[in-house]
């Protein structure tokens, strides 16, 4: 692998002459839409993570695969590199522009093409809202299981991107379990078709190495995605303890009974009370700490279902638990929980919000070592957690205008995702690596890990065009990093630009 | 890519020196038990794909991993080819030999490692058999889901190799689903850790591109698989039809009732009878098709949903629909269908087990066109469907004795696949591409999708050491392929050698 390779992998660039880049495309794709002024180009400087911030040299906004493919042939010969980029409701980064590239905005490829009930799937482009495709196949009383708490607003494409999860991916798994297919465009602007229609697809599952590679290895232009049957009936159960350790307990056990519940959340008592100070859910505010558990299927399986769940939470400690008497009430103890991120941020000027994953059986203790590094380094942290799978948001709250905050964040940031690693867990769980966590996957992986990385990278795009910089660290951060761990006595947190 | 590389991909090996080999096994290596002559070898010169056949050069059988690294190294230094081998139970030849390669058998790493029934994983070497580790779990009440037929035999490291299926795959997934962490040794004797002990891992999902492989990027050495509690209670339905689009109907209503039943399969008449008359299963033998359908969970669920396969069942055309009364008629209901293949193999000569898989709605039109095919071939085809996902495994029953019937059985094959391709289906299943349908790949794949498994193959394996000539296709054969499909003007069955 070259050294440019290993430098552009890593965001050292080359200079692009922007006004011969801009000629070129209007020659060679004249239908093709291009941002390029200061004015225009300020809304897409940044994703969901907001904290990094840089002006992309240009936007394309392709309203078609024909465009998207034409524009990766110019960006190829030119060696102009590309960032791909859905809703930009992204969490940790993967769609910030660089400064020397083509940020390709996939928003207009916003089309349902087929909705079959029969197969059971639709296909879509990558444009298309998470919660459109569910509002399309209603009619038909499907929907697509994955939600992510941004539904309403991220795309699909941007959910393959990430393999994005969601409160239900306990029941009804990630993104890459429910997707069939994929049609995308190369770094070479060539179309191909990865996956099938059918359960297994001969040779390599190269669906699977795609989704979760955050626009590294080509772009996505068409999905397949699966359509399952709306359940005859949905209960919501709502579980408060005095301890979060008896909680964690009702989650082990509940999984342990051979129930699969649809959605298994947990909440301790700053996210409960700032969820109901903002969306008067009806949550306890006095508990240590609250399971939401959903149940769906058919109607007599979901009520034997929940007087099971009741009797184990119960056995396992809980004051109370109470079922939502109407969908209005499951609604609302939704509500609470999906509102979560925007209630915390009512009560602290700033907050930084986590995301690994541990195995199930490390709740208790990861949690007991998270209040322990909270109060070692002043800062509150809240938690809301995926619980029945094991992926947690920890939220630390600090102020950014209070000297030497943000540094005391993203340290205690570094402890929690370090603690993740520690017990088995990683360091992402549905929000991607991006740029946020790049340097975290030095510590998550080894150089020969990191090594076959490169190599996939490579087979698909041998000059690293295609977001460099994110998600895969080269050799040559990890030992920087490595060598600035040593120095500092503790895992950094990356360096964040400020607020 | 060099021509090496791809003549070598497509088995054309240059010449080893037997000795000079074995000298260097012994030197390096002397705890690695290595069979030479040609009586100890004769064992291995097949899988279950029994029709092809090739004396290895040698065969190594490695007892830990550090002799499969060793060997490794020394085999990439030395540039020899080697075939990685389980059980030997796979049926698309994916483990067949190479006259001018090492055959490493991995049966001795046969040692369960952990089982961790809080966690709810286990962690073996590939030797284990796949119905060991239920054995295992059993004590703890948890079992491993997926049963390919030859669970009994069938090794886990073959399971991950061909990301084996089974009954249960409906429900519980394929082998890659069932999974959580593979330790493999490179090309080059390092090791390395793919995937993870939680749900999701960063950086690109290389678990799920190992897995189905056959053994094209690694030795898998350590598999950490997920176990399950098991269900508190388990019923079977048998429906009959008097036609097989009732039946066919049946799966996709029965589907589209949000039910998920834990199995759901389809036997036709030949096949019925066949079984019968060699397991007394207790099948309707005058039956047009009959379904199996299993429901396991909680007890009063699955006696709900019971009722609700008999109505779906019923009202799709059924004449009878049972349920098993006991244990004992429930295992003589399954005896029936993972004995289907023996059983045919009493009313037929020989015969030829496909595997492909088509869209579920495609059901009903794939066996009207497989039946017509028949009679145009003149030879007897019978069906047994993993029905709830597609998986179809016509027998095509022919006699090798008799001028000609191989070469029909053949095209008559050939055509099955071409037509599961052509209603959106692919050509395996479950069973792999291995050797036997190397040459249907070049019509499932375009060139460009083969560039990109082969740039994959390279960043694993850039000089196509490991199992050449199996899975993914040279653009070289491709090209003959095609131009041989041109020629005889039907879709050509790679060239069996002769029983």
């Amino acid at each position: 692998m070259s050294l440019l390779y290993d430098e552009r992998l890593d965001g050292a660039l080359p200079s692009v002459d922007k006004q011969q880049l801009l000629t070129a495309i209007r020659d060679e794709i004249p239908s093709l839409q291009i941002l390029h002024r200061p004015a225009e180009l300020r809304p897409y400087e940044c994703d969901g993570l907001a904290a990094y911030r840089t002006t992309p040299l240009l936007v394309a906004l392709p309203e078609n695969t024909q465009q998207v493919q034409a524009l990766m042939r110019l960006a190829s010969r030119l060696q102009v590199p590309v960032v791909a980029r859905g809703a930009g409701t992204g969490l940790s980064g993967g769609a910030l522009p660089l400064e020397k590239g083509i940020l390709l905005v996939l928003a207009r490829l916003n089309k349902i093409l087929e909705v079959n009930p029969e197969a059971g799937i639709a296909r879509v482009q990558p444009g298309v809202r998470n919660a459109a495709i569910s509002e399309a196949a209603a009619p038909h009383n499907m929907y697509y299981a994955p939600d992510p708490s941004s539904q309403i607003a991220c795309s699909i494409g941007g959910n393959v991107a990430e393999n994005a999860g969601g409160v239900h991916c306990l029941k009804y798994g990630l993104t890459v379990h429910n997707i069939m297919q994929l049609q995308i465009v190369t770094v070479d602007g060539e179309l191909l078709t990865l996956g099938s229609h059918a359960l297994d697809s001969a040779g390599f599952d190269l669906m699977a190495l795609f989704t979760g590679s955050e626009g590294m290895l080509g772009i996505v232009t068409e999905i397949t995605v699966k359509l399952l049957t709306r359940p005859q009936c949905i209960k919501v159960l709502l579980g408060s303890y005095s301890s979060v350790e008896a909680a964690a307990t009702a989650v082990a056990d509940i999984i342990a009974a051979g129930i699969v519940p649809a959605g298994l959340e947990m909440m301790d008592n700053m996210s409960i009370r700032a969820a109901e100070d903002f969306i008067q859910a009806g949550y306890p505010v006095d508990a240590a700490a609250i399971l939401l558990c959903e149940i769906d299927g058919v109607v007599s399986d979901v009520e034997d279902d929940c007087q099971l769940v009741e009797g184990v939470m119960r056995a396992a400690g809980a004051d109370d638990v109470r079922v939502a008497h109407d969908p209005q009430e499951r609604q609302r103890f939704w509500a609470g929980r999906k509102n979560a991120f925007p209630a915390v941020g009512r009560i602290s000027p700033d907050y930084y919000c986590m995301d690994g994953t541990i195995p199930r059986r490390q709740l208790s203790l990861v949690l007991t070592r998270i209040a322990e590094l909270s109060e070692e380094y002043g800062l509150r942290v809240a938690n809301v957690f995926h619980a029945g799978d094991g992926n947690m948001h920890p939220l630390i709250l600090f102020d950014a205008n209070e000297e030497g905050q943000l540094e005391q964040a993203e340290a205690l940031g570094g402890k929690i995702l370090e603690l993740c690693v520690q017990v088995g867990g990683t360091i992402t769980g549905e929000h991607g690596v991006g740029r946020e966590k790049i340097n975290q996957m030095c510590v998550q992986f080894s150089s020969d890990e990191l090594t076959y990385f490169h190599a996939v990278k490579a087979a698909f795009d041998a000059d690293g065009l295609l977001n460099p910089g994110k998600n895969i660290p080269t050799l040559n951060r990890c030992a920087e990093f490595g060598a600035m761990h040593i120095h500092r006595g503790q895992m950094p947190f990356p360096e964040l630009e400020r607020f």
